[in-house]
């Protein structure tokens, strides 16, 4: 099979990126973030998101989570996320070791925190035993493929802020959510008072980068340090820069992002015709949850590229990409179904 | 001015390594270093250095020091660099905040270390109040266009093992010291002894890339979780490799490399013959160091990006490029000559 | 009320300590752990633990632990632990500042791990996008009282071993279960194959000093430094030697502990003969557990200096100290009865 | 020979400070620095500096450092502080372990750092790839027994604070400063302007225990979290206030030191007069510098504990106590002279 359903990591770049970074590979231009290309970016930035935001461009996903949390944090702070958190599974205990903070974990259905689950860990402040509670780190879309509303995002922000407490978003998978819900990012992010947001680039078509934004531009005063010291700060920034011009323009992110989230519909609405296929979160965003038998899994893993999710239930988790194609789709599906019967 | 000689960082990228990337950029591919590009990759590096070495692609020159140092090292242990060394001056502390190591320093002329100048630091061993030297860590070429011979490298390799030690090589430039020196990188480098090379992709005509090598597998045993937990593991990795194979196939890199020398060379010989000017170092690589009359500064850098070294004495660098024409340094040179006149 | 039930740490110093430390306080002795006073407490240690152990002398409990732990893991490790467990609840975030580790924690009724526990962590090895189990850390007694048994113990380290992992005992309140158990340490620690044990000193009558004992020297071979690092390394080193010589000699540490046991179970004795309240811990150490009317609580903490365990229950957790006396016990729960009516 | 010179660490305790312990050795005493001692050392403290000081005691000159600077700094950082320094030579790079910071370092003749100095290290601000300084940190007493006067210390503020930056005091022997200058220490160091202090109390006659000062207590809002992370809360916290609050009652603290610096005086007139004897730096505190003729140093040694600071010339540091008396003066002195001749 040409295209698998293992991670929209799998998948390659977008044409449109490909042909700014060729447009952006000549001539000189001075490095570190000083070039008219991220001059360019941070425009496309500010108007997705509004003025005064302070915007950090990156390498990946870990480095703009553990960026975005040493900036809102001390050692001695905590970082309330979910179980199923990237920051907490993915990432080789990057934030303990970066930010020195722990992490504090909450068990979800649909990998979604809300203020009633936070407040489990809501003790212990002022305490000098007790790491201190700081941040609330969420992920849009979630590991599991859903996605908070605007409101939901307001409602622990409000909830965080009341606290003297932060919210980072997790955004490596951001355009999926804005493309689903149908909102400005500025609404769903900014508006809705998040303090620090990792905005994925990679995943949705680019070939690397990824960028942090602040909101609040006073807690970002000294991230260009923490940036470089992090080794985030990349030499030639005119590559990533040019990348998320190409990306943001004409909305180019989101029509993307929406035919991946289109693509996994499809496929769970195929996969849920299937016998013995059970699909088990809402298709919010590219990502389907599905139980299986367990004899199909070694054939149809062997045909196509997918992870399992649980493998003692067993669940699978089949990712779409901005180059998922029905066609794709109904190839696999039809080998499932093939295999079940 | 078209291209100016402020850095390697300004250029943009080889035509070879934006048609790889144009052809890598299609389908899906494992991601995180399990694709058929990292194969060819690493086969090109084994074509370089020999068999048997454990390789791993990074993003950045940082990232690729701190991996090696921190695969060395453990907090409680010392790195041994001359005072210019970009681990010291311009990493912005990361080494120490990584690795938790302390870096002992030492003043060079011409930014080489050797063993008399290594031994300054080689006391307290066995002493619990002092840091252990650990690492002799060395730039090849160096800060200041200099380059080791493989016989200084080799001299400083079997210095540090016969106590205990280790020698890493931060190579951002290591292409322009194989040019020069008409070596092959293996008789350079793990001939030499070297333990750990931080192998430059980016300075030489990539958007973005290095790559770490350790000779003794064994010391890198667990650098696969150092690296992700350091950030430096690229999700979609083909498109590291893919540049990497171009650059290296066809010994494209050191092509690059030697023009960018020549460069450098004439750059050299015709500011050379300007009244003021005085070149401070002997152009070895694609680095010119010049003492020049205090008025023309501020005209040049104004026509022509560079950075001073030393503003007191005053002291420019120029760099000069892959893409680097005759015409860039004859335009430079007419100018500098005009205005001090 | 002279003593209440806080905690161990609200106690004084044994007569013993006192009169070790007054004698020890006359003359000159080579500093740093060299002197005449930590090879006599080491002779002792190693009348307890057999020859050929590594024994670091520290601060206090949580510097015990971060070292243990420090030198057991690198920063990409993890260490599984209970939910309840001090390194994870009480030392603000100490192990992952300092290790850099993540803790894996697991619910339990008791305070105590098991193997079947243990498993549910065991998975990602090998997948460098998750940390590495590497360290099993146990409290022996628990946070909650209750004691391991050597089998126990045993059964865990054979299971570490078995995986390439290591065993942690903090051992805090060690001696307090001993006394329970009636066995050697050697058999219970050493021979179990407990890999790292935090010695504790302080709760047990010591004025400061804990000890640090890896029973594989080529474990420690570091240790030093990292004792120096993490600030642990006390200068007037006899001074704790010489209390630790003071408490080992003749048992005195075992007869403090079996003596607080025996004020904890006379007190839960006591208390469990009062309506409402309600005993939830076996009382194998000097800790006692106990659910109280909610009313009493107030006056009951003005009389007496305690700590809710959990205060939603409301759930209290009394501590015995080597000073509490009958008395205490009898005066408390006379209170607390009279409360009740 | 009973006392050597070989640290003040060598020595044991002041009988005031083991009176003092017996007394606080009995009854209960709520732990972590809630307890009566520590409200009457803070009193002590408030006396000698003046209200409004945040105070924190911990266990030893490398944790009061490591605290100082960890409150004063992020990672991204740099501390300035002579070659010499006890936090760059003597810590086994605890300072870049738990700050993360680097420590630029600049030589000295007798330890004293000066605005003209520290001037060398004053560029790279709002340069994202240099780490920024933040913090100037001397010794007082320095490491070569010499002593800022108040004025070099206000001058060293007025100058940091200027550029944004902080000053923190090693004083692990201020005593014996303050007891040269016959100033007050809130003139010396408040006054002055110092925002961070290491006030010493192991080596001026306590068993163990230190202070860190702050004098804008805004700086130390969250350092208890700090303190504890770093291992340096003691659970017991009446051992330290008892012991600091009697030695710093009647001024015992500045008589001990005063009598330390009267036996440093002596032995350095004494030894001044012997052949070949040199004494190299003044004597203001409790150490002598002198050169020896290199064939008495072995025998000398070996009767008497000392350190050669610098065994190339060789010089040796000789170091008195509280407790050295003239007839350990002459003894030595009488020694050596026989060696000599």
């Amino acid at each position: 099979m040409t295209r698998g359903f293992g991670s929209d990591n799998c998948s390659g770049a977008l044409p449109e990126v490909l042909k700014a970074l060729q447009e952006a590979a000549h001539g000189h231009q001075p490095s570190y973030g000083e070039d008219a290309y991220t001059r360019e970016a941070t425009r496309e930035f500010e108007r997705l998101f509004g003025p005064d935001i302070a915007l950090f461009f990156v390498y990946n996903g870990t480095g703009a989570n553990v960026l975005s949390l040493s900036a809102l944090t001390r050692s001695y702070h905590a970082v309330i996320c979910a179980e199923t958190a990237h920051v907490h599974v993915d990432e080789c205990g990057a934030i303990e070791k970066h930010a020195g903070c722990k992490l504090l974990t909450l068990p979800t259905f649909d990998g979604k925190l809300n203020t009633a689950l936070v407040q489990n860990h809501l003790h212990g402040f002022g305490d000098q035993h007790h790491v201190q509670p700081r941040v609330i780190s969420i992920t849009q879309c979630t590991e599991l493929g859903t996605v908070y509303t605007p409101a939901e995002i307001k409602e622990i922000c409000d909830f965080a802020h009341a606290r003297g407490m932060y919210v980072h978003v997790d955004g490596a998978r951001l355009a999926n959510a804005v493309a689903y819900l149908g909102v400005t990012p500025a609404t769903l992010i900014r508006d809705a008072g998040v303090d620090a947001l990792s905005f994925g680039g990679t995943k949705n078509g680019m070939l690397f980068g990824e960028a942090v934004l602040f909101f609040n531009p006073a807690l970002a005063a000294d991230v260009k340090y923490l940036r470089k010291q992090l080794m985030q700060l990349h030499s030639k920034g005119r590559f990533i820069a040019a990348q998320f011009s190409a990306v943001l323009k004409d909305d180019r992110w989101l029509r993307s992002a929406a035919h991946a989230n289109a693509m996994a519909r499809l496929l769970a609405r195929e996969a849920a015709l299937i016998p013995g296929v059970k699909i088990t979160q809402e298709v919010q965003a590219n990502e389907v949850f599905a139980i299986l038998p367990r004899e199909v899994i070694a054939p149809l893993q062997q045909a196509c590229l997918f992870y399992l999710w649980d493998a003692d239930v067993p669940e699978a988790r089949w990712v779409c990409s901005f180059d998922t194609t029905e066609d794709d789709v109904m190839e696999f599906t039809t080998l499932l179904r093939s295999l079940v019967d």
